[in-house]
C-alpha cells in the first residue's frame, strides 16, 4: 500500500460481501481501516473471519461491542426466534432493526475521529431484497444526514457512502471477488455456522451462496458442516 | 402511567436538558423507555443520574456499553484534550464524532425491536449552537433516513423523533422543567463532575448552566464541588 492512499473506513462482517468490499476498496487505491462488530450475532465464527480476511490484506481491524441482542426482536440475536430455511415472504427473520443505521453511524464516528471521508459497506439490493437498509434510498439518505450531523460535513470536508456490490448479483459479487484475490474459504456466509466457520448449508444465506457460486461458474469453496 | 400511555424511548443522558425531555414525555402522555449510554465519557456521573431520574418517574433505564472513546477526538473521551473553560470558535472541543447519530441510531434499533414508533432527545440548537447534530436540520435528515432504514418505516409505521427543547433557551428549558417537577439537583451537567456528580462551576457547561438559572430566575440547585 503506498502512503498517500486515501484512507477508508470499510464494514467487516466476515461474511463473502464484505471481504468482496474490502478487496475492492484496496483494488480502488483506498487504504482501508477494517471495523467488525460483535453484537450478539449467532454466528461469531464471522469474527474470526474477519480477523484473517483484514491479516490478509494488511489493514487494522478496530473490533467494537455493541449487545444488540439485548433488544431482540431478531432471528440472528434472539435465540427464541428459528433461523428461516427457505425465503420469506417480504422483510426475513433474520433482519435485525436498524442494524445497518447503527454500523454506518460508528462507522461514520470512526472516520471523522480520524479524519477518513470515506466508508465502504457491502450492501446489496439484488440477493437479499428483503432487507430495507441494503437499498440506494437508504444509504443515499444516510449519507445527507450524515454531512448534516458532523464537524467535517457541515465544514465542507463531506463523507461518501460507497457500495460497490448493491446492483450486484451474488455471482457478480463472486466473480470480481476472485478476480480481486479473495478466498472466500476464508468467508462466512451461513447464519448457524459452526465455532470453526463450517456453514450449514440449508439456511437462507447458504442456498444463495451456493447458488451465486454455481451461476459463477466458480468452484464453491465454503466450508461445510459434515 | 396509565395502561394505554403511546410508549416511547427517551435518551437520557443524566443532563439537565434529558432530563426535562423524560419529563416532558411523562406530561405530554408518554409511556417512556428511557436509553443512556456509557460510552467512554469523562463524567459518569451523569449514568447515576440518569438512573435516579430513570427511577423518580418509574420507567425502565436500558444501559448500554459503547465505546466511543476508543476513536478519540473529543475533549468529553480523550484525555489527552482539555475540557475549553470558554466558549469555542466554532464547534467545540467537547464535540464527539457523530454522537447524536450514534445514539439516535441505536435508540431506533430499540424502538423498532420493541414496536414503539416514538424517539425523544433533548437537542437544543440554541445555547450550544455549535454542536452540528443538535440542529433541526439533522433531525429531519435523520428522522427520513430511519423511515427508509426499517422495516416498519417503510411499512408504514413510521418513526418520528421529538425535539421538544429544540427552540428553547437554557432559561425556558428550566422554567418547563421546573414546571414539570424535574429536581435539577439530580441532573449533571459538567464536563468535570466528580464521582460524586458535583459540578466544577467553571467549564462551558456549568457556565451555560449557571446562566439559565440566573435569566430563569430559579434558585440555582446544583451542587458545586467545594
Amino acid at each position: 500500500m503506498s502512503g498517500d492512499a486515501r484512507p477508508a473506513v470499510v464494514l467487516l462482517s466476515g461474511g463473502m460481501d464484505s471481504a468482496t468490499v474490502l478487496y475492492w476498496a484496496r483494488a480502488e487505491g483506498f487504504a482501508p481501516t477494517a471495523l467488525s462488530f460483535r453484537y450478539g450475532q449467532r454466528h461469531s465464527a464471522e469474527l474470526q473471519a474477519a480477523r484473517r480476511l483484514a491479516q490478509e490484506v494488511n489493514c487494522e481491524l478496530v473490533e467494537m461491542d455493541l449487545d444488540l441482542a439485548k433488544f431482540g426482536a431478531s432471528a440472528l440475536t434472539d435465540p427464541e426466534i428459528a433461523v428461516p430455511e427457505g425465503p420469506d415472504d417480504g422483510i426475513p427473520a433474520t433482519y435485525v432493526p436498524a442494524r445497518n443505521t447503527v454500523f454506518l453511524s460508528i462507522a461514520l464516528a470512526l472516520a471523522e475521529a480520524r479524519d477518513i471521508h470515506d466508508i465502504c459497506i457491502g450492501v446489496n439490493a439484488i440477493d437479499y431484497s428483503g432487507y430495507p437498509d441494503c437499498r440506494g434510498e437508504f444509504i443515499s439518505a444516510f449519507e445527507k444526514m450524515a454531512n448534516l450531523a458532523t464537524r467535517d460535513g457541515v465544514e465542507g470536508r463531506p463523507f461518501r457512502i460507497h457500495t460497490p456490490l448493491i446492483d450486484w448479483t451474488k455471482a457478480e459479487i463472486i466473480r470480481a471477488g476472485v478476480r480481486l484475490g479473495v478466498d472466500y474459504a476464508m468467508t462466512v456466509s451461513c447464519y448457524r455456522a459452526d465455532s470453526d466457520g463450517r456453514a450449514c448449508g440449508t439456511c437462507e444465506a447458504c442456498r444463495l451462496r451456493r447458488e451465486g457460486f454455481e451461476t459463477a461458474e466458480v468452484e464453491d469453496s465454503t466450508r461445510y458442516q459434515e
